[in-house]
């Protein structure tokens, strides 16, 4: 582990994924899974996320990615995060139009289900929260 | 909207894969995923599949790129299409066989699976209709 | 080798794809490719080009798979292979537009810059033959 | 045709990708092809790209999507697009080394090879233009 | 069906996956998808996996495709083979890292995600066993 | 920078890849595509390629995941670099035979092909090395 990277990739994935998901990831990992937590938590958190580049377009650019390689559990958790980083919706939908034409239209009806399911579930949080 | 597009689409897209189910999509979207219904309903079945070309042929070209693009969603919604365009299980079954040989097994081994849950839906609503 | 799946899978394969080009492949394979010419020709040409199935129908289904998997060199082989097949340039055509919608506009756009050369490639065979 | 769309996003398209490139693609297009240049041009250019969103972040998504996707050849054409577009060459560089890490380093190192070559290309025109 | 391939890749089939779980495949096959059931036993099993090369290779390299190829299904099903082949934990954690560097970070998390599953679904198998 | 992940991935990354190939490339870099290198160097081969496990093993794994990635550029590196770990012809052989059932028979089809071209590229750099 590089101390440096981890504290400084922690502290911005709890910032955009959420303090509590997070620490219960981080918690359920073992010895099998620890070293892909620091792996993205360093490469992925404390190196790419820190750089200086707007976080918005850091997520836009991450759900059209997502919808492209078709990973749904993270696109879920991107679109959560997207909110979280003051994306509006307006802007998500544009993004995910424009998977449908460059990915082609299942792609995109998929990331339209995904989205509202993950908007939903970003509602009831704050409701709930 | 373009409303000749739309009507036209609209028209193909009830036939292919049943009025309910198509009349069931649209009034669930909202302002966020309309545009969506909008551009697979003008650009996909408005335009593409009001060309002249046997459905059938285009439902099991549907089912190989499907196969080959990992969309076990819609998939499924497009093996209940091929066989309401009139597709035999026998000509299902060879391009599920091709889809396996030119994508690999594990593609293959999905299709059949999911083609097997998509059949016995589809025969289970005609039951029940 | 299984003998009889090799002889009916190589006389497939060069209906399909042409004589000379299929023993020039043949016979350039030495001890660390020959087995990838023996599953091609068993497997794909000999097992699941012989099964009772329009070969009009499986190049067409080719050509969409090819364009989805993204594998350039094959997709011109098959281009080819379509024609032979007795598949129209209409009927292509149709297809590769099946492709920019379900794929995405970029998958349509090479298919049809490649499905252009290709077609070229074959007209001027017929020529020069 | 559906003339509004296609004039529209001709416009667009030539702003983007520059008229002369534009003009001889449409121009090499026959009966075979035309239907794509259609495609593209209403329902890519003519619909999502005249819709309300910054062309700078459609410009950095697509290189991200393009990336994903492994069209090379349309990657290139759109890093030029998004120089056109006002994206400066630290934030495309974000965007690769986003790509880097989240569809693997070698769409990374690809990303950066290409973008590099377009880049020369695109100086190089403004020079001898 | 060929015969020796079939006998020879059942037995091999049944070695990595379980007896059981086999059979039970083999038993719910019906006309409709028989002859996947032959070209995973012949071509997959009797042919390939028969090939003079360790099994315990083969399964890490088959659990770093299937990541890559996006098949959580079979990904899970292989992940058992691998344990019964005699890959260690460590050994499978080292691969799914790699999967994580070259297919991106996605594709990392989501294999150690299945990973986990199956492996708690193998040890429960092993206790009730 | 990082500077001790960078020297050691730096050296681990010469031992693969031979010096001189790395030195251009490293020498190539500008500010723009500099902060890739970086992470080449650091992420994939300081972290992962300096963890315990057979460099051969991970240059199996490589070839695999580079086909089924559909990295030509990078599969043809990393055939070289596997000869340098150790690996037989035999041995790659069996992983593209893998990639052929696994990922289809394209994919095998353009890894023989690709391996074929590096390995000719190989054996010319040892005789005028």
């Amino acid at each position: 582990m590089i101390k440096e990277l981890w504290d400084k990739g922690l502290a911005v994935r709890k910032d955009v994924l959420g303090a509590e998901y997070v620490e219960r990831n981080v918690k359920a990992a073992d010895d099998f899974s620890m070293p892909m937590q620091e792996y993205a938590t360093e490469a992925c958190w404390g190196w790419l996320w820190t750089r200086q580049f707007p976080r918005k377009t850091r997520s836009l650019v991450n759900l059209a990615m997502l919808s492209a390689l078709n990973r749904p559990h993270e696109f879920k958790v991107h679109v959560k995060g997207a909110l979280t980083n003051g994306c509006t919706r307006e802007e998500i939908r544009e993004v995910l139009l424009q998977v449908a034409v460059y990915c082609g239209v299942p792609a995109g009806v998929e990331a339209f289900r995904l989205a509202r399911e993950a908007m939903a579930e970003y509602d009831q949080g704050k409701k709930s929260g």
